[in-house]
């Protein structure tokens, strides 16, 4: 069995071990694929060392087939493709009493708080576990966590049919809230520095905006005959791309913030009450949202295909962790099947 | 006929010069009371030269009789007590054709782009009264703007019976937005440094906090079980209020931007996204927040007589603005009646 170690200091090394066997309660997964999301990348980064304990096993974008069943667990048996809720919340807090689990005041998140997915076997509780399709390819299934994350911020901003919608930033989960309220009936442009990006979101049928060589404001004015946006989605974690999203929105629009800002940003907030504007911090997903994501990808609404940039070996995943910090990708997945991280053993291809 | 004139730099002077005699839509209005708000002070100190016309007549929160209907006008009689909605939309622009006629794009604000109710006599659109109880004390008359605000951004807010709602600034607006939360069914608790509006505000019935001594968060911890409060009203317009009424929000809880912040403020937009908090900002009001106002006021659900420091005189005018700034008072009435202004004719008791 083999993980991938964080170490600290943007040191990731791939270290050998035994599987977790399953306690009571829990499920031991072998897992398909981890997608590498911008949290792993934030941590690979030494970002929140504070949070994770260190040698830790990152990745929470999975999917995978379950393995063997702890003490207890029933509705599933090995060989079901599944992905995991990957959040571990106290149901004793105010946010938990009033619903919001995902809001937890000591909410675990395995892959940060707790090993994650990027080895090839996973153990975690059985209430974690959401079911895919039989048939479903398994490098789709992980992107149902990163749908799931767009599924929320779509709701959390209330998008409906009709209404113009700026997402700033074009990356993985940018492109899947612009998919999502495409969905939902909305009219979608993107705006993304990055040319590769900028070409995956046409392909996706998506009217694009280069906010370094043009004049967003003025394309924004253009499109929505003065008006503005009704909603714009930050997701470039950026300051300028937060600026622009706000300068965006129309009278009583929202700003949906999905990007991360870990320090202090500074906003314009005579324009919030110059316009009316509303600002909705959107942070993760409940159960439901998984269920939605499953379904998007299951009936085709939402095609995950253009997002996949590579798939690399459990071995590459420390170098996969470089490349991206270079842009010009996507989503990188690594193949957490045993098979790509034994040569000896090869029989792939 | 007498106005209090703006003339750049902190100067304000009382000049003598004839009324406006009502053209075909108009209504000369005799004006009893004008309030001084914050937005007179903001002129007063020059941060909004490059939108007023000197000599520019100050003022908006007012009270008066009806003296003279210009050709056309129906529905009202000389003598009539009145107040003013002072907005002038377009009509036009995509925030009017929304509905949001108080984001006109191209608003007019009676009091600051035209001028306004410091003086005796004022000529405005028929359409822009608001009729006031004949019996109601014209003092109070002239709270109905200021009252109208706390409407709207307690409606903006959405507050609800049970909320705990946290008012940051205990000023005119802070404490009316307290009345009305609390006419709601919310339990208001208000933050302000200044040891005589924290007494007024323990006067109207509100527990009161000294920021400057105690310390919020704490309270706001063992108030709401560790929650945080449902809603914060940032009245004060200060960096250390906006992020006091940040930190204290619960999960999911809403802050309501009225506070005006003209230049860039840092905010922590991290709190924004780890609590999905939500951030409305609030501006005027429509016809209706007046409607409601009257109505508070008239069932007595809205005390407003304690708010009221002192009325002086017209030619007192420029003092007041001045003594407004060392603070220790609430709200300063300016009395407009032709009485105050005349000495040789002072009949006044």
């Amino acid at each position: 069995m083999h993980s991938v170690h964080y170490l600290g200091d943007r040191l990731l090394v791939v270290a050998q071990g035994d599987s977790l066997p399953p306690r009571p309660g829990e499920v031991r997964i072998d897992v398909a694929y981890t997608g590498i999301c911008g949290t792993d990348l934030t941590v690979f980064n030494g970002k929140m060392d504070a949070r994770v304990t260190m040698p830790a096993v990152l990745g929470h974008e999975m999917s995978g087939r379950v393995a063997e069943l702890g003490e207890g667990v029933t509705g599933w048996a090995a060989g079901d493709a599944v992905t995991v809720l990957p959040l571990d919340w106290c149901g004793q807090c105010p946010a938990c009493i009033a619903g919001h689990h995902h809001l937890c005041h000591r909410l675990k998140f395995l892959g940060i708080d707790a090993d994650g997915s990027m080895q090839n076997s996973w153990t975690v509780p059985a209430t974690a576990l959401v079911a895919l399709p039989p048939d479903l390819d398994l490098r789709h299934g992980a992107m149902v966590e990163p749908l799931a994350v767009a599924v929320h911020d779509v709701a959390r901003a209330q998008v409906s049919a009709g209404d113009r919608v700026l997402v700033v930033g074009g990356g993985p989960v940018g492109l899947l809230i612009a998919m999502v309220s495409r969905v939902q009936g909305a009219e979608v442009r993107i705006s993304e520095p990055d040319p590769t990006r900028r070409s995956i979101a046409r392909e996706l049928g998506f009217e694009t905006i280069d906010p370094a060589q043009e004049d967003l404001g003025e394309l924004v004015a253009s499109w929505t005959e003065q008006a503005g946006v009704d909603i714009a989605f930050e997701v470039s974690g950026s300051s300028p791309g937060l600026s622009a999203a706000v300068a965006a929105l129309k009278v009583r629009g929202r700003l949906a913030l999905v990007g991360v800002h870990t320090t202090p940003v500074t906003v314009d907030l005579f324009r919030f009450f110059w316009r009316e504007l509303e600002l909705l911090g959107a942070r993760l997903y409940q159960r439901g949202d998984f269920d939605a994501a499953v379904a998007l990808i299951t009936s085709g609404q939402v095609t995950v295909a253009p997002l996949l940039s590579k798939v690399v070996g459990l071995d590459e995943a420390p170098d996969a962790f470089r490349s991206l910090e270079s842009g010009g990708v996507m989503k990188v997945l690594v193949d957490c099947g045993t098979r790509q991280i034994v040569p000896e053993h090869d029989d792939n291809g």
